[in-house]
C-alpha cells in the first residue's frame, strides 16, 4: 500500500461518463508536489554525462544491429518517412540506401557527409544515430514482400484512431535522434536532400525530451506531467528479448519493428481533471510514478489489492492495469518524444507525444497492449491517436556495408 | 590577410546579378574543412556549465533589469506574441502583468505556478528566464501613449521583406528562454493559460541553437553554417552601453527594447552557391569565421584591403561590410534562434532564423544597420524577412512587484 494517504476521489465511478470533468483539478496536493520533490533527489543510475561530451559524444553506426534503438533516447529526434517515387525499384533501393548509409556513418562520428553543402554543420554528432526502418510498400516496391515481417503491416483499426493520412504510413522512415537540435536539423536536410531523386518526403515529426544532463538516469515526463517508460524492459536480457529477432535468415536476425503513433494530448480537458482523478487513470502517483499500491516507481502494482469501499485501489481502467506486461517476450520498447506545436488563437495547445515502439514482433507485442488500452485505458479520454506507421527496423551493417543489404544486395 | 590562399571565385561581379547561382557548390576545399576542424579546439571562454546542472541552474528573475537579454543565451525559446483584448484597459494590464510576473518568478526558479496544473514539470528551472516586451499597442491600451520610447512603433518598410501579418506584430511579448525544451514548453503554457482573460495568442515562434555544454563559449551557428552574433558586443562596458537607458523616469532606465524578424532562409539556392562565392557574400571564411582579410573570427576587418584584382578583399556587398559598426552606442545585440519546420514533399526546406535584436534605441541603432543591409547586403539573395515586430522591454522589478509596474503601477 502507498504511504500517501489514499485520499479516493469524489468522481471515481463518474470517470467513466466524463462527469468528473469539472474544473478544481488546479492545485496540487502539497504532500504530493514535496514527494516529487523529494524524489527528484533519487535519481536512480545517474549516467551522468560530461558536460563537454554533449557535442562530440559518440554513437556508433556500424554494427550487427542498428542504433537508435537500445540507444538511450537522446534529447531531439525527427521521424523522417517517405514515399518512394514510381519505378524505384529494388535496384533503385540499393543505391539509395548505400547512400543514406554513408551519410549516416559520417554525420554519426562527426564528419560532413559527402556532398555536404554546410560541412561545419557536421562536425559536432551529440550522440547522433540514424536509424532506417522498412514500411511494407518497400519490400513491394523491391519485390521481396515474402520476406516482410508479417507483423509490419497497418494496423488493424481501433475504435480511438482519428488518423490522419498527413501522420500516418511511408514506405521508409529516418529516425533521426542526437543530444543536439543543429545537429538534428542537419542531419534530415542532408539526408532529404540525397532521397530526392528516389523519394518524397511523406511526414516529418520533430519531437524532445529533457536535455542531455537536466535529469539523468531518470524516466522522462510527457506534457501531462505523467512519467513516461517506467515499465520500459531494463538493458541485459529483458530488453534483448524484448527488442530484437534472435535467429532466421539475415535479413531478419538482429532486426526489430517499430510503431509510430502521434498521440494527441488534450491538455484542455487534462488540466480540468483533479490531481487524484489523474492518479486513478493513469494508476499512479504523478509526483513518484509509484503504482497506487507502492511508494517507489519501480514498485511491483498490486491489482488485487482492495481499498476500503470494497474496490481495487488500482481501477481496472487505469493505463497502468491494461498496458501491465510481466512477460519480457510480451514487453515493449517505448522510446517517445514530446511534441508542441503553435497553440491556436485562443491557447488551446497542439500538444502530444510522438510514440514510438519497438519490439520483435508487432503482432505478439504491441497489438494486445494496444487492443486493451483501445478498449479500456480511461486515458483515452483525453488522447487521440492522430497518426500511426509501421516499419520493419533491418540489421545493421558492417564498415563498409549499407542498411539494407542482407535484404536487397 | 589571410593566411588562406584567397580563391578568388570567377563569379564575384556576377553574384550580383545571380549569375553565380549555378551548381557545383556541393564539396567544401578540404582546406577550408580542416580550419573549421582545427578552430573547433581553440574555444575561447569555455563557460562549461557542469552536467548536473544543466537541469537546475537557475537565472535570477528579480533586479532592476529583466533577465534573458544580456543571460547567456539558452539553447531553446519560444517567442508568444499576445493581442490584448478589447476592454483591457490599464487596471487590466495591471492585474495580468502581476499574474504573468508571479509565474515567472516562480517557474524560473524551478518553482511551479499557483494554479500549475503540471506542477511536477514546474521544478527542472534550466536557466528558464521570460521575458516581457511591450508593442505598441499596450501602451495606447493602457492610455499611456506618451511614455512609449519613440523608436517602439511599425519598422519603415523596407524593399527586401515579405512580411505576413501571422509573424509580425503583437501588443505583449513574453520570450520564455531555458536549457530544456520540457521546461520551455511547460512555461509557454502556463503563460498562455494565465493570459486567457487578458489576450489571444497572435503568433508561436519556436527556436533552438545548440544543446547546453554542446559548445561552450562559441558564437553560434546558423542553418546556412555561419557564425551568428560575432560582432555582438562583449559583457562590461560594451554591452551596458548597446543594450540599456541609461537614464530617464523609471519606466525608461533599465529598460530596452527588442526586434523580432523572422528570416526565411532559402537553403535550396545558398546549397547551390560554390564555398568562395558564400563567403564574400559573407566576408568572413565560413569555417573560422575570421573576416576575409584576417585569421581568427574576432580579426578587425580590413575594408581597404585590395586584391591582386584590385578589387577590395572584402566586397562592399558583404554582409560583414553592410553590418559593421565600431561605436558600442551603435552596435545591436543578436540573440537570434534557429528554426525548422517540416519540409515540403520535394524536401524544401522550412528553415530560417528568429532575428532577436536588442538595443537601447531602435532608431539609433538597429535601423540604420537594417538600412544598409536592406540596400545592398548580398545575403538578401537568399534570405526573406517573413515576419517583423517591436516591442520595448520594460526594467526589471523587485520581490514583490511585476513588471511593468513602473510604467502602469
Amino acid at each position: 500500500m502507498t504511504d500517501e494517504p489514499t485520499r479516493r476521489p469524489v468522481g471515481r465511478r463518474g470517470l467513466l461518463t466524463g462527469a468528473a470533468l469539472t474544473a478544481g483539478g488546479a492545485l496540487a496536493g502539497a504532500a504530493a508536489l514535496t514527494a516529487a520533490r523529494h524524489d527528484d533527489q533519487g535519481v536512480r543510475g545517474a549516467e551522468a554525462v560530461p558536460v563537454a561530451q554533449v557535442g562530440s559524444a559518440v554513437e556508433p553506426f556500424h554494427g550487427p544491429r542498428q542504433a537508435g534503438v537500445a540507444t538511450e533516447a537522446q534529447a531531439h529526434a525527427a521521424f523522417v518517412a517517405f514515399d518512394l517515387k514510381p519505378g524505384v525499384d529494388r535496384a533503385g533501393l540499393g543505391r539509395m540506401l548505400r547512400l543514406l548509409s554513408d551519410d549516416a556513418a559520417r554525420l554519426t562520428q562527426g564528419r560532413p557527409a559527402l556532398a555536404d553543402t554546410e560541412p561545419e554543420l557536421g562536425l559536432l554528432p551529440a550522440r547522433l544515430t540514424v536509424t532506417f526502418g522498412f514500411g511494407p510498400g518497400l519490400y513491394r516496391a523491391a519485390g521481396v514482400d515474402d520476406r516482410r515481417p508479417p507483423s509490419v503491416a497497418d494496423l488493424p483499426p481501433l475504435r480511438i484512431d482519428r488518423l490522419q493520412p498527413r501522420w500516418s504510413g511511408g514506405d521508409l522512415l529516418l529516425q533521426i535522434c542526437a543530444d543536439d537540435p543543429l545537429t538534428v536539423a542537419h542531419a534530415q536536410r542532408v539526408l532529404i536532400k540525397d532521397s530526392r531523386p528516389f523519394a518524397a518526403v511523406r511526414w516529418v515529426q520533430q519531437g524532445f525530451r529533457r536535455a542531455a544532463g537536466a535529469e539523468p538516469g531518470r524516466t522522462q515526463r510527457n506534457l501531462f506531467g505523467q512519467l513516461d517508460g517506467t515499465a520500459n524492459p531494463q538493458p541485459g536480457s529483458p530488453l534483448e528479448t524484448a527488442v530484437w529477432v534472435p535467429d532466421g535468415p539475415a535479413w531478419l536476425r538482429d532486426s526489430s519493428t517499430l510503431v509510430v503513433r502521434r498521440i494527441s494530448m488534450n491538455l484542455e480537458t487534462w488540466d480540468l481533471l483533479g490531481r487524484a482523478d489523474r492518479e486513478l487513470a493513469v494508476g499512479r502517483r504523478l509526483g513518484t510514478g509509484a503504482p497506487l499500491t507502492g511508494s517507489a516507481e519501480h514498485d511491483e502494482p498490486d491489482f488485487a489489492a482492495l481499498g476500503p469501499d470494497g474496490l481495487t485501489v488500482i481501477p481496472d481502467f487505469s493505463h497502468l492495469t491494461r498496458a501491465h506486461v510481466t512477460d519480457d517476450r510480451l514487453r515493449i520498447l517505448r522510446r517517445a518524444y514530446n511534441y508542441d506545436g503553435v497553440p491556436a488563437a485562443d491557447g488551446t495547445a497542439d500538444s502530444g507525444l510522438i510514440f514510438a515502439a519497438y519490439q520483435a514482433d508487432i503482432t505478439r507485442q504491441f497489438l494486445p497492449i494496444q487492443r486493451r488500452l483501445a478498449e479500456r485505458d480511461l486515458l483515452n479520454e483525453w488522447t487521440t491517436p492522430i497518426g500511426s506507421a509501421v516499419f520493419a527496423v533491418p540489421p545493421g551493417c558492417p564498415e563498409g556495408g549499407w542498411v539494407g543489404q542482407q535484404l536487397l544486395g
